[in-house]
Order: C-alpha cells, then sequence, then structure tokens
C-alpha cells in the first residue's frame, strides 16, 4: 500500500462509543468502516422502558446507515466480528475479511452470571432489543397464565417478580415493573388483582444504587418501598433454577420472573487480543486508550478498564464510552493529517469528566446527582427526563417517546403491551 | 343448569368480528368469554405498514384486554382452540374447555395456497404482525446483503421483490416497496443503489384491483407502473421455490423475497363443524349467519360465506364483520332478554350495506370508491387517510399514527426500520 493510497479505519460497534467517534473523527480522505451485528443504534438507558411495556422497540432504535448516513466517506457492514488479528492488521467477520490502518475496538459489554453461565437461562438480562422484547412477552404472559390458573400457589408464584442487583438498571427495573402492575394492568383482568404481584428487589450491599451518594442510595431505597417493590438489602443469590431463587439465608423465593440486572462483563471477544485483562475480561488500556504494544488500536467504552487522574476506575457508563470516543478521534485525526503513527508516550491521556449520573424510579420519582447538587423525587425525575430526551438520537425518535410519556404519564395506560412471538 | 343462572355466551377471536360483537352485545347479565391466541387486537388493514417498515408493531396492535377493560361482565382468555363441540356445547382450548349457551366463530381467515402448502416457505403471507415483522426483517437484510454481494447476479436477486397478488394488500404491499427502495432507503448505502430495486407485481387479472369499478382498476396499475413497479398482469405463477417464481410463460423470476397476497382461506377449524363449507373452507351459514342445525352457533366475517340481497357474494372484508357483528349481537341480545332460543326463520336476515372500498397506492395516491362516486390520487389517498384514522381503536394508537405518517410525509424517513431477531 502506498503512502497516499487513503488510510483504512475500522470501527467495532456502533455503541454510543462506536458511532460518537465516527461522528467526532474528522478525516475525510480516511475510508472509515463500522461494523455491528445490528442495523441499529440502541439507546440503552431506556431499554428497560421496552422491558417494562412503556415504550415499543422502534422508539429506541434508529438506523445505523441513518444516522451515519450524511459522512460519505464512511460505509456500514452488518455483520458479527469471529476475529481480531492484531498482528496482520485485519478483523474477521463471519461474511468477510477487513483490513485497517486504525482499529477501534467499541464492542461493549455482556451479561454476565460471575461464574454461573447456566443461571442465564433462567434469569435473562437486559442488554439488546431482543432481551427487552422477550422480557416484556414473558412478564406479561405470566399475568395471562394467572389469570387462567386454579392452583393458588402456581397463581402466586405466576405474579411474582425478581430483580437480582441493585445498580441503576435494577433500580429502574423494579420501579417500572411496580407501576405496570399496580396501575396498568390493574383494570384488565376478571380473576387476579395485577395490584397484589410481588416485586422483589434483591442487592447485596446494604442500600440500593450504592455507587450514588449515600444520601441519595437511602432514597431510592425508601422510594422503592413506598411503590409496593419488597427490597431486600444485603442478600446475595446462591442458586437460580426455573422459577426460584434460593437466597443466602436459605430461602427460596419462587417466581416464575427472575431478571438479572447484577453484573456485565466485557465482550469476549477481548480474551482473543492477547493483552492484559481485569477481572471482568476488559481490556487495561494505556493512557491514551490505545492497546498496549499496538498504538495504531484503540479500545474505548465498557471493555476498558483505565483509572482517571484520581486513581479511581472510569465506570462503565455511556458518557465514559461517548467521552472516550471523542478523546481517541481527536488523536486518529491528528495522525491521519500527520500521516504519522505517534508513540503512544507523546499522546494526551484521557481524562473522564463525571457530569453526575441519574437513575428514575417510577412515575414522577427518580435521583441525580451532579458536580454541584443533588435531586431527589420530582426534580429529578424532570431532570432525568430532560436529559434522556435531549440525548435521544433522531428527531422522530424523541418526538415520539416524548407523546408516549406524556401520554402513559396522564392515563397510566402503556401502548406497547403487545405480545409477539418474534 | 337452571333457566336463572346466567347465560354464557361464548366469542372465539377478536378480530373486527368478535369485538364489535362483544361491543355490541346488550346483555349485562350474561357471561362473555372471548378468546383469542394473540393478546392484542390487530389493525389489519395498515399491516402493510408494519412489513413495509412505515410504523412499528405495537402503533397497529391494542391489548383485547383494555379494549374490553370497560365492559365488566366480559373476560379474555388468552388460549388457542382445539375443537369446536357442537353437539356438547362446548369449546376446547389449550388450557381449559368453555360451556357456551350461545357461541360466535369469528376466527378470521388464512393465507391460503390454493393446493401449494410448500409455497408458504417461500412466500410469506400478511396476516399476523409476527408476519409483518418476519417480511420487514426479512426484506431489510436483503438490502444489507446486497450491499456486501460481489457477484452481480446474487446482487440484483437481493434486490428484486416479487408480490404475487394484485387485490388491495398486494397493491400496498407493492406500492410501499416501491417508495421503501427509492425513497427511504437511497442515501443508507455506500456500494448498491437502493432505487435500482426492482418491484414486481404479479397479477392474473388484466389489471389490478380487479373487483374495482374498471376506471379505478386502470388508474391503479397505471399509478403503479409510474410508480417504478412492474406490473404483470394476466400472469399466473406455476411455482414458487427459494428465490425464484416460475410463471405461465415459463419466464423465471429470481427474487430473494417473494410476497404472497393471491389468497385467503377460512380457518381450518371450520371443517371439524361437520356442516357445509364452500371451496375456500368458509361456512355456509343460514341468513341469520347461524350455524345450519344449531341455531345458538353463530359464525361471522372472513370464515364466512353467504349471498346478499342482490345474489352477490358478501366479501371478505373487514366492514362486512363488523356489520355481521352488530347483526348478531341484535338477535341475542333480544333472546337473552327474551330467555328463549328463536327459531332460525322467524330472526331477520342479514343484508350488507357496501359502503364503498379503497386502496392506497403510496404516499400520495389511492383509489376509492363510494356509492355516490369516486376518487383517484391525492383525494382518495385524504380520504383513506381520515377513514383509517378514525377507525383505529384507541386514542394512543391514532395519535402516534398521525405523527409517524406525518413525519413519513414530509420527511422520507422511515422510523421502524429496525431489524430484531425475535
Amino acid at each position: 500500500m502506498s503512502d497516499h493510497s487513503p488510510k483504512r479505519v475500522l470501527v467495532l460497534g456502533a455503541g454510543f462509543g462506536g458511532l460518537t467517534f465516527c461522528q467526532e473523527l474528522s478525516a475525510p480522505s480516511a475510508e472509515v468502516t463500522v461494523v455491528d451485528r445490528q442495523n441499529h443504534h440502541l439507546f440503552q438507558p431506556l431499554l428497560y422502558q421496552v422491558a417494562t411495556a412503556g415504550l415499543s422497540a422502534p422508539e429506541i432504535a434508529q438506523p445505523i446507515r441513518s444516522i451515519l448516513s450524511d459522512q460519505e466517506n464512511t460505509r456500514v457492514i452488518l455483520d458479527e466480528v469471529k476475529e481480531i488479528r492484531l498482528a496482520e492488521k485485519s478483523v474477521v467477520l463471519q461474511g468477510q475479511t477487513v483490513s485497517y490502518d486504525y482499529l477501534v475496538i467499541a464492542l461493549g459489554g455482556i451479561t454476565a452470571y460471575f461464574g454461573h453461565p447456566e443461571w442465564a437461562e433462567h434469569a435473562p438480562g437486559l442488554k439488546s432489543l431482543e432481551d427487552a422484547v422477550r422480557i416484556r412477552r414473558q412478564v406479561l404472559l405470566c399475568f395471562e397464565r394467572a389469570e387462567s390458573e386454579l392452583d393458588p400457589a402456581a397463581q402466586k408464584r405466576l405474579m411474582t417478580l425478581v430483580v437480582v442487583g441493585g445498580g441503576p438498571t435494577g433500580v429502574e427495573l423494579a420501579g417500572a415493573l411496580a407501576e405496570l402492575t399496580r396501575f396498568v394492568l390493574t383494570k384488565d383482568f376478571r380473576r387476579i388483582d395485577p395490584a397484589l404481584a410481588q416485586v422483589i428487589l434483591i442487592e447485596a450491599s446494604p442500600v440500593v444504587l450504592s455507587n450514588f451518594p449515600q444520601e441519595l442510595a437511602i432514597n431510592a431505597t425508601a422510594t422503592l418501598r413506598a411503590m409496593g417493590v419488597d427490597v431486600r438489602t444485603e442478600r446475595k443469590v446462591r442458586s437460580i433454577t426455573q422459577g426460584a431463587v434460593e437466597l443466602d439465608n436459605g430461602e427460596v423465593l419462587e417466581a416464575e420472573t427472575i431478571l438479572w440486572a447484577a453484573g456485565v462483563g466485557a465482550s469476549p471477544l477481548t480474551r482473543q487480543l492477547g493483552v492484559e485483562l481485569d477481572r471482568a475480561g476488559r481490556v487495561k488500556v494505556n493512557p491514551d486508550c490505545s492497546v498496549p504494544g499496538h498504538p495504531e488500536v484503540f479500545a474505548i467504552g465498557d471493555l476498558v478498564s483505565l483509572m482517571n487522574e484520581d486513581g479511581k476506575p472510569i465506570p462503565g457508563v455511556s458518557p465514559a464510552a461517548m467521552q472516550m470516543a471523542k478523546h481517541v478521534a481527536g488523536i486518529v485525526s491528528r495522525e491521519l493529517q500527520s500521516r504519522t503513527v505517534a508513540p503512544v508516550e507523546s499522546r494526551p491521556p484521557f481524562r473522564y469528566r463525571d457530569k453526575g449520573s441519574m437513575a428514575t424510579i417510577g412515575r414522577s420519582a427518580a435521583v441525580a446527582h451532579f458536580k454541584e447538587f443533588q435531586l431527589t423525587g420530582f426534580a429529578a425525575w424532570l431532570a432525568w427526563l430532560l436529559v434522556h430526551v435531549l440525548f435521544l438520537i433522531g428527531f422522530r425518535n424523541k418526538l415520539a417517546v416524548l407523546i408516549q410519556w406524556a401520554y402513559s404519564y396522564l392515563t397510566y395506560k402503556r401502548g406497547s403491551r403487545i405480545i409477539t412471538k418474534i
């Protein structure tokens, strides 16, 4: 390849990290290729709303091609990554092999069961649209079956929902499930009263949202309890089988619906890289986000293990992925212009700026902390709504989501309560 | 059972017929049970929009329980009908057996392949949300594969879409597919030009929409051709295999996407009734819509064969199903009040009032005929839009659908272009 042929930039994954990189990269003469196994970018923070029938699947997803259609030097391939060959500077997909000059690995995370992969079958996680639609179907079908069930014990099991893990996803799921059963489904059944459904949230720490400031964590725990969620803190799961969760105190919770929100790990493809990983399989990258020994390869987002300047680990959240993407896009843009791969030491290190975090608990409650202040209750919920609507990519989705929310806020109906087999 | 115990009315199917019956029945002391194998009522006339990525699935569906939640004597069972036992006055479901005093069979139709069930695998029909989502996935994936395909013949096959059958569904599908390829997808791909995709519509008659007045049928045929659809009239299909349609003149069309819109038949459960059926398996009912020999059993909608007073067969369209439902609800309401099953001869015969029909061809063209006048082009499209939005059940869906349409009309983007595996 001559020095004047266009440089090839390959991006694996079109999540928040991969897409932001493409949008921030300023290299019109480069050939950019994005690979994702889905045709859509997913707005993951709202996935729990699809799982609890608040939103329909297309409302939180946007075709990757549409998002990038104005970037004429960017090509999108719908395919799965099979092998990353760092030595040959190529990536093997199911359908073809793509060579690169620069590689950005932004494949995100997967649901992790901490050494118990057999739990996956009984307690699905929430990472993709498929997961969300499957959970929605499962929850709605349980109530349908409870309505026809004559055995009281079986009926109770069908109407018990356990969420394992009290991080933001677990809290949002438990809150939304409590509302679904208490307000949305109440009028629809004749024999059962969906409001009697039990939503149980299991968390190992003394409070939910243990990464939030203590005051907010306590507030969130109390809010969930006031909504009728049975919050079991300082409890661990010993085993999960079909329809039953055994806790570390020996108690067995019989529940037809068990949802896993307790752990994420890096994409298993990181194990092929031959570089040092942390316990969750995340790549220990250089301070500039490059992969050790390969200055032309970067890893960003949830599959990265990196310390911030204050010595704290950078969290696996979408703002961090987007900030890393922007940082790496800057490095690659400059080097493509000067046509040299700079030594890693000369590149600026990545600095994460924590702009705060928030979690919504229900129809009008949330907790939020920012650098300067904290919010709880309705004010936090409004802030949450504002931030999420602003971040949603694509005009149509913003408007449709707003209308959905306004409507379900006003009427407590849910428009997406549809069970489909595929 | 004593004469004063509540009478049990069992309704099989919650399509337009079954739901209208429940809503029109005036018998507060009766116990009404509705059985459907889906939890949602489907607005079938817009199904082609889901298949062509114009609308998302929940936008044209509404939970049956919500629609009927105000009718307190009505119970909904999500289950599949296995056997109808007219002699015992009971219906066997997968999960239970339900007895009745009055039975209304409103199970609708299925896609029929006229003695070629093996074509079903290669040429899906469009009757359910699952069908629509599967077709959407198939069409969008073909373009994704075409973008990566290097063999020109394979690329052409991936970009050829054949629709068999030029009735309203076939015309609407072909028109929407032509727009999807010509306007929606055009900017999204780098290697292929989706506007070069071929949409071929096969119809045995000399014109499409052959049941419409001739002038409108000619107009529709010309409109489709102007939109780039290759309309092949007076052509029949000889065979369908994976990726290929053979026509009666020996020509073979290589197409990865083949959609079947050429025939509907009655639900196969009609064969269990032991009564006379027509060739399509539809029940030859008495003039009051009751099943011969069983005055307490009615059949309505697409699975009924009945002549109107003018000697013409009543068409299998939703207005006919809804009019039959209303007629039968009147009979049953009166008889429940007087607590006698009247002789069939004394009941009023059903009279179908044809209020006209319409078919949309694209973004701003349609054909419509009413008793007094006909419309084509944009005026017909506006009439079509108005009628369909007015008929959509449930406020939320109406508003969301209107916004979707307004948005896609203004921008030519499609919001529901999401490929999911389930």
